[in-house]
């Protein structure tokens, strides 16, 4: 049976990738709607090659430069308010959840609501979401299959066992650029040096966070939402060469790990495909050219952001809407100067104490913690 | 529902860590039968502890020694010929076949062919009797789970997935003592240096096979029989360090693995349990502290017996009968200082050249082929 694949976001790097698998496997997969921001040239390439029903431009100037350039074979639609309700279409079997940042849950929770399944590479969902959405998903019986390599590679260990036989969930981390480096020099780190990962080629918002080793602390925030287990239960590793993926210990003692090359195409490939699995042409791991694997204990005093991302889980897992919004506004406050790398999880802290929250559900409660946080942030920084 | 277990063996090495692991899970299992060849105290302790319904002792004169010394609530067997029909015994839910030898083959194939699932600790099952015992088990529905680590490892990170969705299957080896011996030093081997194993404490016999490497060559060639995958398709890793027991590589690219300290009760546990897992008190993993995992390729030039292996697969498996009989002897009498480490192989070799078969299949065939080749391999020793 051929999967009607919809993908948001789908000239940024997921939905690219999205679409190098599903270019791998004709005949399995039919694409029923892109989405982009603004990037409407790539758009028309992927409509020639992939042949879309729908696509979506959700800027509007560049929604119209689009009608007034191209003429092509599917609908075309524009702006917020359709993609809202585009997502909401039954017809998607799977929707592929890659939008940046928090505008990315409306449109899946909407995906959810109407019973689609989601692979979902968007982090606020789970995020600052993670109570709405789980329930949601859960009530509507619908799968979240993550595109992350360290929760894919948890689904992939999990996969034919059951949640009551997991121990212990171990996230491996890179531990980014200044794993080795002693904390006392953490305060001259500069944007240069924390914008140089020694493993993965990112964004620099994501580079940033895994300098500090928040992303580290998101994962395992959403590691808590998606398997539902407890923070003690969810250990982080750190594993500089990024080859294992991640791990499961099971209650006999056993783990299980998943290892490859760092290729996002794998763990987006099984999200499409699970739980079957189809040849796709990446390169392979070769364990002897890669001639050691080493492990460390994180250092939660170095990595401050780690700390408090476990401490949020512990005291009430819906304030990472405080600690994602807060840190948003930090690295961006670093990446224009006007704060010290060492600043990003004092800023968070501070803004963890200051403004309060009460296990919030609905999603516009949601919304406007956010976005209360992001102006409180801006101003704390502004004053500082 | 109580899973009723018999053990062949159980005064051995496994058959001890199976009742160690029944120990563990009290009302899961009911002991049904258990055997020994002389170690009548031992038995009898087992019987106050594991109540099974019925005991075995093979050997005659110990049989009548127990039956003296000890007055027991359990049916008192003795004797190969008992020992054959209780295997027939349909009340057993899963018998652990922990045989030493050749021996173990024909009740493992009288449990098979009597519906038994079996948990399979016996070498000469798959590598002598490999195509019986499969193609009977396959006819009677019944379950193989392998004990070993390596093929239990592989069978961990098949749950949940199908036999189409493998691309490799990566045994790891730890290497032995002589992974890093130049091969002109081979020829110096003592018995003391080929005893001395870095990571596991295990019988003599398959100690010296591990230093020549011939146990991954056994391994190899049960595990072409237990999942019926090509010998291009089974790759030996050598990671010294043993954490890692094998790997399933897939057709996605994507690599799973079973990890654990060396105990054997962790695949004991999974085997008796399979599919479901249980708490079992064995030392947990801590890769903080292993701290580093090693892998190189195997040196087939140094290590010519694992290269036999490969090449009795490639010709005709069934003549892993002669490999395996002439392993034996020249394990022997290198042990017995006749031959040297060296002469090994080239024992193994003569006689794989000198001795024909032709895909064996008929247990009475294999028994007198792998007679014959005893035979034939100690005249030649004996002649040099």
């Amino acid at each position: 049976m051929v999967k009607k694949i919809s993908i948001l976001g789908s000239t940024g790097s997921i939905g690219t990738q999205t679409l190098d698998v599903i270019r791998q496997y004709n005949d399995m997969f039919e694409v029923n709607l892109l989405t982009t921001n603004s990037n409407i040239d790539l758009l028309y390439q992927q409509i020639l090659e992939f042949k879309p029903k729908k696509v979506l431009i959700n800027n509007e100037t560049k929604y119209n430069e689009f009608q007034d350039l191209y003429k092509v074979d599917c609908e075309v639609f524009g702006g917020r308010e359709d993609l809202l309700s585009l997502c909401s279409d039954k017809e998607t079997d799977l929707l592929v959840s890659s939008l940046v940042g928090f505008s990315g849950v409306e449109p899946t929770l909407n995906a959810i609501n109407s019973g689609v399944d989601v692979a979902l590479a968007n982090k606020e969902c789970l995020v600052s979401a993670g109570k709405l959405i789980t329930k949601s998903a859960k009530k509507k019986n619908v799968k979240i299959y993550a595109i992350d390599s360290e929760h894919n590679a948890i689904l992939q260990c999990l996969v034919g066992e059951e949640s009551s036989f997991i121990e212990k969930l171990i996230l491996t981390a890179s531990g980014g650029p200044f794993r080795s480096l002693e904390k006392s020099k953490f305060k001259e780190i500069t944007i240069k040096d924390a914008l140089n990962h020694p493993n993965w080629s990112m964004g620099s918002k994501i580079t940033i966070d895994s300098a500090s080793m928040m992303n580290k602390g998101l994962e395992v925030i959403e590691a808590y939402w998606l398997f539902g287990i407890s923070p003690d239960k969810i250990d982080v590793l750190v594993h500089k060469q990024s080859i294992i993926h991640s791990m499961v210990q099971f209650v006999d003692g056993s783990v299980k790990a998943q290892l490859g090359l760092p290729d996002m195409r794998v763990p987006i490939s099984y999200a499409l495909t699970y739980p079957m699995r189809f040849k796709l042409d990446v390169p392979r791991l070769d364990l002897v050219k890669i001639s050691e694997l080493n492990f460390e204990k994180p250092d939660l005093e170095k990595f401050e952001c780690l700390k408090l991302a476990y401490s949020v889980l512990n005291e009430d897992a819906t304030k990472a809407i405080i600690l994602n919004a807060a840190n948003e506004i930090a690295v961006e406050s670093f990446l224009q100067e006007k704060i010290n790398f060492v600043d990003i999880p004092k800023v968070i802290s501070e803004m963890l104490n200051k403004i309060s929250s009460n296990n919030l559900e609905e999603l516009e409660e949601i919304i406007e913690l956010d976005r209360k946080t992001r102006e409180f942030t801006y101003n704390y920084i502004g004053n500082k």
